[in-house]
């Protein structure tokens, strides 16, 4: 359908981008010449909607394919819903992984720092580095990965997880396959869609074709039966997991790894939650021998640091990862970041110094020793409830089974009766199915509000 | 080639990953197991070189086409090896149009007011929308598409221009085509090379297969003959324009919209130099009627307010505009928006909505003002020495024609000769051979002295 209806004459703007002595001073009034291609079409309309035209620029297919909303917003959508429904309720959101607590004024002091420094002829700087300030990445090389041969130069800066995941798909391109921890967060998944490396999604399955789903459940520890796990090229996998909150053991990273390593894989590993891990399970992948060759991590100080706002992440691509080629995969990444990315705030960067120093890293802990103790009477409520309970020890994520019913019927039930917003199992894939994620990303007081209205309804 | 040799023991990692109580406290030895699968083959290495495991993970065949490096990390490699050479040169650049002047304290002083206040428990936000701040938003608007119909939830606030360049790419997927001016900024190709919508680069001619150069010289004022040019499913075009400084007068693109109307294309037009234009030329594609049915627009505050560092941008998708199926562009923008990425940095939303303020705008055409005099000094300087000189008027960019010459040869003679940075013009593309662009962006003392050493060279 294309049709098109246009000889309005419209008044060009007074704006801004006008030199300031004529700001609001310049109207004209110009009229387009009617359409000469004869691609023009009257065609009856709705009633509410004005003639539409269209262009001949085909839709995305692979947009197309995509189900829904993204879940983060949607679930938003759903709580605005409710308060319209229930303006005088007090509604309280352990739903998106949303930091609640103030950043330590170690960090914001640096980033106050840089942002007064910038209105100063010696402090101001324009384009950074695309891939980060050096003493940033050899900061963020020595913090986290200490010993484990990653360098400078292997840390590529970013604004965060999320967009890194989606530039390491544009790295990757449309014609390879991929494989998740079913559940998981949703952005591997849909992020893949979009470049093409999937088919259509299967409503009976609730799956995508072309991508290997890797159930992860309390059956099985949430950790995959790799002997029942197809070959792919790329392996996502996040630790501690993000909905589950378990985190891999080093016995099950390094089946992993062998598994990548046996398959040729790369595994992209996600540590955004490494920093809440409170056993010995390992922070990173690169603590297995070997991953350099098959790993690349990305991770974040959205959930370290509060910086969820602020925009702040890393990726790690070693440089000892190769293609089949033999190039080297860190060499193409950079030209991603090169032409896709122009560099994270340098204002944020410079929190993220802040935040590596010894009063940073003593900052952080404490904030995240705060939400672990959200996590605990989280745990605590759900378990006196009967509930089978799992994450929480690792991760600020507690996954609650609701068995035989349906997370969305579960999330409405709670938002209906208790104004307390969760987030769904099944949003993060077909085996998030019966459980519920409650977030432990919350004031001390809203966690406890919350559990006292979730004994009042499971009681 | 496949080979391996993994039988090392790593020790793990004391990191910061781990809990506080036990920062480098932990070492544990592991061994991978050797491998399994037989892919294992030891092959003699260049001595040089480790051994080296290749993943089975083919390296996307897009990336490959990609001719050298993106240009401007190529300059930067270039000046440092001069800066090596010549310990001891005043090395001055007015290559990549980096601002260098500090950013008014009316706008500094809101980032610092809301860097202060993420330490506060009321000042404290975590993630924002992922499209920006409502109020930032409806700023942008309000301030540079005034009365033009452009409402808050048509704009999308991002981290910059660039990011967003890749983002409207990833939308658009690989099956379409796309045109270009020709000289252009190289991320519009790059970028399209990368999501596979080019063929190989053709270096007879300089070209990607399956792009549309449309070519913009001093022969035709820098505004392409469109009766030659192809129809394309997408047409980026930046007015005024980086690198040759031209804008586009309203008739011109008044021919451009009526253009893409013939064709149902899709114009991408980049205004990120807008607020430099001094005569009437349009500010924006939407002063041209009916562009908001072909048109999206992305811009920038790096060079109007200096934060190349800071990093915001903003890209507009008009409600108006459809695929050929009449699917809102809009809806599946946001969709990409929501999935591969997770807003701007709130305290660079912060200081974008200070510029929009009164003061912010009246400061940000202060320094403008200063870059559009560094500008004028440029452009005498050439003029004096008989030169042909192009753009500066509506640009901070001077376009300066070697004729005969190749760029990069005259790019390494002002480098070598007077230790002068600026850009060779084949690096925006065939059509700016035998030209340089001098960026005004620069201290004034320094633009003064790079007027003396170019009248020296010169004269």
């Amino acid at each position: 359908m294309s049709l098109m209806q246009h000889s309005a004459s419209i008044s060009s703007s007074s704006s801004a981008f006008l030199g300031e002595s004529n700001i609001f001073s310049r109207t004209s009034k110009v009229s387009l010449p009617s359409n000469k291609s004869g691609l023009c079409k009257c065609v009856s309309s709705p009633p509410t909607e004005k003639t539409a035209y269209n262009t001949k620029v085909a839709r995305n297919a692979n947009m197309a394919k995509l189900q829904a909303g993204y879940l983060f917003p949607e679930i938003a959508r759903r709580r605005e819903a409710h308060i319209l429904k229930y303006p005088d309720a007090q509604v309280i959101s352990l739903g998106i992984g949303d930091t609640t607590e103030p950043i330590p004024k170690v960090i914001t002091s640096a980033m106050t720092k840089r942002s007064h420094a910038l209105s100063t002829l010696e402090g101001y700087s324009g384009y950074g580095a695309e891939q980060g300030d050096k003493q940033l990445r050899a900061a963020i090389a020595s913090t986290f990965y200490g010993d484990l041969g990653i360098e400078e130069g292997d840390i590529f800066v970013s604004d965060g997880a999320k967009s890194d995941i989606s530039r390491l798909q544009i790295l990757f391109g449309s014609n390879l396959t991929m494989a998740v921890q079913d559940p998981s967060y949703p952005a591997y998944v849909d992020s893949s869609v979009i470049m093409g490396q999937t088919g259509q999604f299967q409503k009976d399955v609730e799956k995508y074709c072309n991508i290997e789903y890797m159930r992860c459940t309390w059956e099985n520890g949430f950790f995959p039966d790799l002997s029942t796990v197809s070959r792919t090229d790329v392996i996502f996998f996040c630790s501690p997991n993000n909905p589950t909150g378990a985190s891999a053991t080093r016995e099950q990273l390094m089946k992993l790894v062998q598994f990548a390593k046996d398959n040729g894989s790369i595994i992209v590993y996600d540590s955004a939650y490494a920093m809440y891990i409170s056993d010995d399970s390992p922070r990173s992948i690169f603590e297995i021998p070997g991953a350099k060759e098959v790993a690349i991590e990305t991770s974040s100080l959205s959930k370290f640091a509060g910086f969820t706002g602020v925009r702040l992440g890393w990726t790690v691509v070693p440089k000892e990862l190769h293609f089949s080629d033999g190039f080297p995969v860190a060499k193409d990444f950079n030209r991603i970041v090169c032409t896709c990315f122009n560099g994270a705030s340098n204002i944020a960067q410079a929190g993220g110094l802040a935040c590596l120093s010894p009063e940073g890293l003593k900052a952080m802990h404490k904030v995240i020793g705060f939400y672990k103790e959200n996590t605990e009477i989280i745990v605590d409520t759900f378990n006196s409830l009967g509930f089978s309970v799992y994450g929480g020890k690792n991760a600020p994520y507690v996954w609650v089974h609701f068995p035989g019913r349906s997370s969305w019927d579960v999330f409405s039930e709670i938002l209906e009766k208790t104004h307390l917003v969760t987030t769904p199992g099944s949003g993060f894939g077909p085996g998030g199915e019966g459980f519920i994620r409650v977030s432990a990303f919350g004031h001390r007081g809203n966690v406890l509000e919350a559990s006292k209205r979730f004994k009042q309804l499971y009681k």
